[in-house]
Parts: structure tokens; sequence; C-alpha cells
């Protein structure tokens, strides 16, 4: 028996690209001589569908794609994730499930037992847990279909869920398993997905099939990635990350196992760039958009996404502007104008300073007796943002905000103003890991100018200011915030582990006072176990740490 | 017996707050003679107190708070609301519980068995629910202790669980059940509630104490609402609406029934009123602010902001802008100044003229053989955003956004103009509703002007605009978007109940289109069943319907 693995980019709701999609791969499945073809968890609708799963409309578009594809299933079957209506009156109205079709008719249907409801993940919102298990007969072979998470209760000591839905099917007995998954990428991730796999493999003692997603839906990345093992837990293949395939295996010869080394290589920053141009290249491709816009300071992070926004869009797709005040010293200019040369993208500089002559005159009876304060700086930060959306507007260029994850963090930064933009490109990425990225990008050569990366660090909202006069320096900051927002340490853990309370207490009570501003952000391309966003969900009015 | 009900206005995250607001209730409970003092669910926390709960320091606090009211147990029985560690290995690591403490101790502890998952809740994000059901016992009486959506699934067609935890408990019988309860508000709400404790006490025949909580916390407001119902479903006593109170019970008078009619009223616009008062004040007290800000443009929804602020807040602790532009008709300078003099609010007057010509002026290189489209109307709206938030940040005046939920649906607005803002106040509000409100404002007499009411909404960003040129009427559009927001209903519905589909289509694709702003929107009071917000989860870059 072969089993092909079709890895694919889906979009949110476009049932019809979708659906063509899965058709030509399943042509291609059939040239490969596939007797199956396996796509990911939700196929159907793109992952997460969220609350679109709500109306009825909705659903019934699914059911046309299930019909068609099932009318596609001639000489081969299919395995696809998609909704299905609950006929109990009890319970939520939905499961999750992977249907297995056949000559041209549903054969079998499997629920999804296990729904992550963590982070990003909201399916105990809309799916009712499997609560039977039956396994799939097909050509003489007992196939255990399972659905993403239905695979990850298995090797834990402290396990998520009270069931585990291939023990049930274990009593049937089956001849490999089959998952169909929709797994995001974070740069941690493709290595624990190996080791998930490998539990379920040595505790039933079977092959496994893993499909998953590959392309990106707004803030939540899939890197692809799909897998085959043996049964003696050695890797038969590991598809390609980022890219779409459909490959098929011959289930004899992954049955042999003893396989040779064949683990693609997993380097932490270059998983993050290609996720980040991969995030960049989708979002604007699913909107139906084509141009970028960003705002050049000279410093790293606006480099970093001009450079990502380029090879993601191309040259002539993206365009920036110099914005600089008389706070700009002239290296920031000529920093961001020899990048600019570099990568071979237009822009144009745009003096500040008289508009912002003009709100201090405007605001100067209201302002009368008071002091130059932050309000001042918030100005610049906000003319910048302000003419940077003009030009989006004026020319339909989506302007890409470039705040990273330490400054999101400690709310350092200006609502509306550097904080505006329709994507945050590497706003779940740390300062110290744009340093990184900078030097992954010259690696072949300098693409980024080197004094934009062995500068200090500063906004230049006022003469001579640093990062370092407001916020501690950004290897000690990034730890502690990585200690609290990924691994939720208290402030007695992180004193404990050595770091000043004083310093503790201060970046903790930022973290949490700047909940407002966060929630206002643009949503963030997701590379972490932790991002900002819809994965991490905290109260404003809050008063812990606050 | 005697069951004292404290309606309590809790604070997330601040457990000194909440414990010393408890022990004073259980002060008053003892007073009042009771044996029991009741508070709502999770009140150790406040509600929701969402991803806090992951973090083990948090915890430690609420064991503490536990310590605490245990301790003052003391010839009084406390029954309260607290999450509570899962001692099994398998499932989620916590469970929302309710604590049964007397004399010093812990003597019971039931765990919710219906964890809401849907709208602005995620409990089961956190939650392990019950699997095992108790009974508790005090002073010879057997309580069914439940924690609010646990009475919820009685009484359904449909219902949303396959296991009822009272059918459950009442297998050993019980005397009466008291549900510790977070209800938020919306507009139909206090009504629905008071039969789903209805269809529970007719089912179990026994009485049932229902707690609530009252006060907000961000969007979510609490409306109380405590209530007591006697076994034969006549209502004993429903307490006050957005206010705090202690009221105690003697359960053989609750038991008797046959109660006169004592239903408080529950008119929607003043129910919606009374809401959006309580849910700023709780906005600033919470975040420990005293000021707001708003533009007033002389239009309706800035009026009815500033009203609800003034009510909320004080006259002295509201200040406006009044920021016209050339296409500033004179009736709106006139009418903001009118609504300003009649609430007793400070305002100043910012012409925004100047500023718009220097941006003209600077933009023009860039914008070299370009016609003037929506950049040049985005411009003004977000010049007077950009004054506000500078009055803001110089004097501390938290901004007040008044865009409204007819605007907010289609994307009639500006993001970073009149879309900024900390908190919305009347964005859960149709426009319909909107003047609704108003003449429930003016009911004893003029406060915001009659042209106010009644002149054509205009956005005033271009000579003679209306609504109405680029919108369907508000009537028409508001019905449209309630049927698709709320109910949830597809084109072919809204076809079907008559409505033009060219119109039924273009409002859907806008509502669909325009996630990405409503994504960067600030917090909205919910006074609805479906707010946009943290209730409304939709993809930014699905392709449904756009």
């Amino acid at each position: 028996m072969k089993i092909a693995l079709a890895q694919l980019n889906y979009h949110i709701g476009n049932f019809e690209h979708n659906l063509q999609k899965m058709l030509e791969a399943v042509k291609t499945a059939k040239q490969q001589g596939a007797d199956i073809v396996a796509f990911g968890e939700l196929a159907v609708t793109g992952y997460p569908p969220r609350d679109f799963l709500e109306f009825d409309d909705f659903l019934r578009h699914c059911d046309d794609v299930i019909n068609s594809l099932a009318h596609a299933a001639q000489g081969i079957a299919i395995a696809v994730g998609a909704p299905c209506r609950n006929p109990y009156a009890e319970g939520k109205d939905l499961f999750n499930s992977a249907y297995f079709l056949f000559d041209g008719k549903v054969q079998h249907i499997t629920h999804k037992t296990l729904l992550p409801t963590y982070d990003i993940f909201d399916e105990y919102r809309y799916f009712e847990p499997a609560f039977e298990w039956q396994v799939a007969e097909f050509k003489g072979k007992r196939i255990a279909l399972s659905i993403c998470e239905d695979i990850w209760n298995v090797g834990n000591e402290n396990p998520l869920y009270r069931v585990c839905p291939l023990d049930e099917m274990q009593k049937q007995g089956f001849d490999f398993i089959l998952n169909l998954s929709a797994s995001p990428f974070t740069h941690e991730h493709a290595r624990e997905r190996i080791e998930a796999v490998r539990h379920n493999v040595a505790r039933y003692q079977t092959p496994m099939f893993y499909v998953n997603h590959v392309g990106s839906q707004t803030e939540v990345i899939f890197d692809g990635g799909s897998l085959v093992m043996s049964p003696d837990g050695t890797l038969y293949e590991e598809c390609p990350y980022f890219v779409e395939c459909v490959r098929t295996y011959d289930l004899n010869d992954v049955m042999r196992g003893n396989n040779p080394p064949c683990e693609l290589p997993k380097e932490k920053i270059s998983l993050i760039h290609d996720a980040l141009v991969m995030g960049i290249r989708d979002y604007f491709a699913k909107l139906g958009l084509k141009r970028a816009i960003l705002g050049l300071s000279g410093g790293i992070d606006s480099a970093i996404v001009a450079v990502l926004a380029q090879r993601a869009l191309g040259s002539k797709n993206v365009r920036c502007l110099l914005l600089p005040s008389q706070f700009s010293s002239d290296h920031s200019i000529q920093d961001a104008r020899k990048l600019a040369e570099n990568i071979n993208i237009q822009y144009d500089t745009v003096f500040i300073e008289d508009i912002y002559q003009e709100y201090e005159q405007t605001l100067k009876p209201i302002f009368a007796g008071t002091k130059s304060d932050i309000t001042e700086e918030n100005l610049q930060a906000r003319i910048r943002g302000m003419l940077l959306m003009a030009v989006s507007n004026k020319f339909g260029n989506i302007l890409l905000n470039t705040s990273n994850k330490s400054e999101a963090a400690v709310g350092y930064g200006t609502l509306y103003g550097d904080m505006a933009g329709g994507l945050a490109v590497i706003g779940d990425v740390y300062k110290t890991d744009i340093y990184r990225l900078a030097h992954y990008i010259n690696k072949d050569g300098e693409v980024i100018p080197q004094n934009t990366i062995t500068k200090a660090p500063s906004a230049e909202l006022r003469p001579d200011q640093k990062d370092s006069d407001s916020l501690p320096e950004y290897d000690l900051l990034d730890q502690i915030l990585y200690l609290y927002i990924e691994k939720r340490k208290s402030p007695r853990d992180l004193v404990a582990m050595g770091f000043d309370e004083l310093v503790v207490r201060r970046v903790l009570r930022l973290v949490n006072l700047n909940e407002f501003k966060r929630a206002q952000f643009a949503p963030i391309l997701r590379v972490s176990s932790k991002a900002f966003g819809m994965g991490r969900r905290m109260p404003i009015v809050g008063k812990y740490l606050g």
C-alpha cells in the first residue's frame, strides 16, 4: 500500500482555492501511484477558521467541498480534515473530523478527541470531543486515523487529557497511524513534533504517517515538516520546511525501519528567518495585496524588516520612508540609505520638523506652562506613523510594523506612532535575536550596514537618547522577559535565580502595565511558544504585579 | 437557616482588595444573622482572570486568600469561588471551584462541571471539568453547591454539555441549590437568568440562591441581579442592578413560596445606560485613573459619550476638545459647545487647518500627480486623534473612543484617527440605539442639544458629506448587522427575509473585510450578546464573504 502526504498551503474560508489545490494534489498522488492521499486537519476550511465555524452557511460550504472531494476519490482514497455536525442534541454542535473518502462516498469519519484549548488554540470553543472510536479499514489494512493533538497525550508526565484515543483504537488493532495535523511553527516545535511521533510509534509499535499544513494565516505560521516514521522509531523521511509538497511512501518500505539519519537541520535563527519571510508573503498574498511600506530609521529593527519584506515581496514591491527629525543623527540617514540601496528598494526622505513645529504652535495655548516630556516624543513618533499611513492610503502599500518583542513587552513604543502597521513582522523576536538575525542575513556579505548592527540602539526622540537610558541592557532584559513570558516564572523564582529584585519588579510591572498598548497592536507573526496577541490573553484592568 | 448573598465588585488580581471586601461582607452578614455568606465564582481572583491563571505565583496568592477567609469563617460559613489545583496528573492542572469554609477550615470543595468556552469565555483553556459530585452538608442541610454555567444546561432543547451536575447531585438529595456565578451583563441576559433559575427550581423542586458579581472588568460588565427563588418558581427577591449589596434570607421563608411579584424593571436602553456608566467608572477606578478626554464633534456619538463620562467621573474629570476643520459646519461647533455647557465640562477649541496644510505641503513631492481621495479624509481624522493623544499624554486624561457599533462593523472610521482611545464606550451600541439613548438621556430635560439629535449624521471630512452617501440608512444597516453579527444569518437567509441582495452582500463584505481594523481597536464595553472584541474571534486573512 502506498500513502501520499500532501503538505499544502490553505487559505481560511477560501473554499474554491482549497478545493482546487487538493484536487491538484489528488492528481499528483495518483501519478505517484498512491492508494491514499492525506491532507491536513481542517484542510477544507484552513486553520484556524475561528468563529466562522459558528456560521451555518460556512459549514454548508464545507459539506460541498467534502462532496466534491468524495466525487474525486476514484481509484484513490482521500483522508481530509473538515468540521462535521454532531448528530446528538447534547454537546457542542460540531466535531473536528477526519473524513476517509473512497469510491465517491464518505467511508469513515473519525472525530478528534483531544481539543487543544490553550495559547492560540480555541478548539473546545467549537467542537465536542470524540467519545467513540473506530479504526478505518481499507484494502485489508486497519488504519488509526487521528487528528493533530490526538497523538500529543503520549509520553508526558503531566498529560493534558484524561483519555488517549489511540489507546482506545488499539483495542481493535491497527496497521499504521495516519495523523492529519495543523501544527503551527515555533522555533522549537519541529524537534518536539518528531519526539511526539516517536513516543506514539514506540507505544503502538506501528509506523506513523504525519501530514501538516504549510503557509501562514495572519499570525499563525505552519512550517510543514510532514513526516514518516518506521515502527522502530527511526525517521523514514521528513518533508521540507516552508514549501508545499506531495510525496508518496510505500508502507512495506516504511515497515522495514533501520533508516539512515535523514533529519533536516533545525537551526533557530534560520528557521525564524524563513518563517518570517513566508509570514509576510502569505499575509499579502492571502489579502490580495502586493506592496509594502515601512519607515527606515537607520536602526537594526527596521533594517531587518526591510530585508525580510524585500525577500518576501521583491524589491519593486517594497518602499520606504526616511523620516528624520532634528534629533536624528547623520549616520542614521546614511545607514538607512545604504540599506535601501543594498536591497534595491525605493526610498523617499521626508523631514518631520515643520509638521512638528506646527503641532507645537497649535498646542501652545493648551500646553502653556507645561514642560517638555514624553508627549513631545510621542508626537514625533505619531507624525511618522501618520506620514507612513498617508502614503499607504494613497498608493495602497500596507504598512509593516517594525517593533520587536522586547519593546512590545515593556511598552517601549508609541501607540498610533511606531506601533502602527498592518502586520508586526518581528514582534515575536527579542532584541538579542534581532542581532543574530542580522548576522544571519549578512552571512554571505553585507546586506545590513555594519554600523546599523554595531551602534547603540536609540529611539532618537530627544538629544543623545539611548534605549539603555530607560531600559536595562537588552541581554539582561531579554533573559527576564523570556523567563516571565515563555516560562511564567514568578518574581520570587527570578530573584532566586540571581536576578536583581528591583530590576525584576520593574520589568514585570512594565510588562503587565502595558497590556493596554498591546491590546491595540497589529497581529504579530508568531515564532515562539508564547507570542503576544491571540495566544496570550491578559486582563487590562488587572492588578497582578502591576 | 439564613443565607446571605454578597454581590460585590471585585478587581482582577487585586487580592488584597478582594479579600478586604469579602471580610467586610462577612461582618455585615454576621450582623444580619446569616449562617452562610456566599460570594461569586472566582471571587478571589475577579473574573475573568484569563492567563494569569497560568502563573503559579498567581495561584499561590489565591491559596493565601482562601486561608485568610477560612480563618474568618468563625460562627458563619463562607461559600466562595477560587481556582483549585487538580491533584491528578491527567487533565488540566486546575479546577474552577466553590470552597465551603467553616470553623477555620475548608470543609468541602465542589468543582465546576460545565465550562463555558464560547463568546468571551475561555474556561476550558484553564480548567478540567468536574467528574465526581458530592453535596455539601451543613447544620443538617444538604446543599447543592454549583458554579454559574452548571445550572445552564437545564431547559434547553440543544444543551451544550453531555452531563448535568445537579442531576448527579440529586441522587444524593439536597435541600437547596447555592449557585456562585460570574454572569456578565447583556441587555437581554437578566431575563434569561431568571428563566434559567426557574428551570432548575422546577426540575429539582428546591429553592435556589444565586449570587452574581457586580462591576466591570475592562470590557466585561457584571450587572449583579443576584436572586432567590422559591421551590414553586416564584421570585422571592431580586437584588438591585449595578450596585453592591449584602442581603440575608431565611430558608424557611423562601420555602413557603407564592411570593408577590417583585421582579425589577429591565428596560433595554435604561440598562445599557447604567451599564456604560458603570463600565467607564470601573475602567478608570481599577486602573487608578481619574480623568478622561474626548473629541466633541457636535454629533450624537461624541455627545452621548461625553454625558456618560460626566455621569461616571464627574464634570471636573472630563475635558473635551472641539477640533473643527474647514469642512465643519457652524452648527457643529455650536452644538458641541452647548453640550459641554449643559454638562459643565471643560472644552477647548483647536483648529486643525494649519497642521493639515503642513502635511499637504510636506507630502506634496510624494503625492505629486495624485488626486484627493480617502487619504486626505484620514489625515484629518488622524490629526484629531493625535491632538487628543497629545493632550492625553500631557495631562493624564485617558482618551475615550466615540465610535458606535454600526461604524465599527463596516469599518467606517480611521485607524489611529477616530478609532483611537483607551476604551470604546459605545462600540457595542448600534446607531439606532444611540438615538434611543439620547432620548433617554433627555427624558427629564435637554442635556444633548436637540439639533445634535435631529441633524443627518456626517463625518464632515469633505464638503456636504453625509454618512448615507457611503452607507445604507442606519435603520436598514443596523437590521442587517444585527442579523449577521448577533444571529449569524447567511446572505441567503437575509435575502429570504426580504433584504436586497446587493445591499446584503455589500454590508457583509464590509464587516468581514474590516477585521483588520477592529483587531487594533480599543476594548469595547460589552452590552449585547455579541460584541466586537474578545467575544468575536475572526480570521484576518480569511476569505469568507470578503
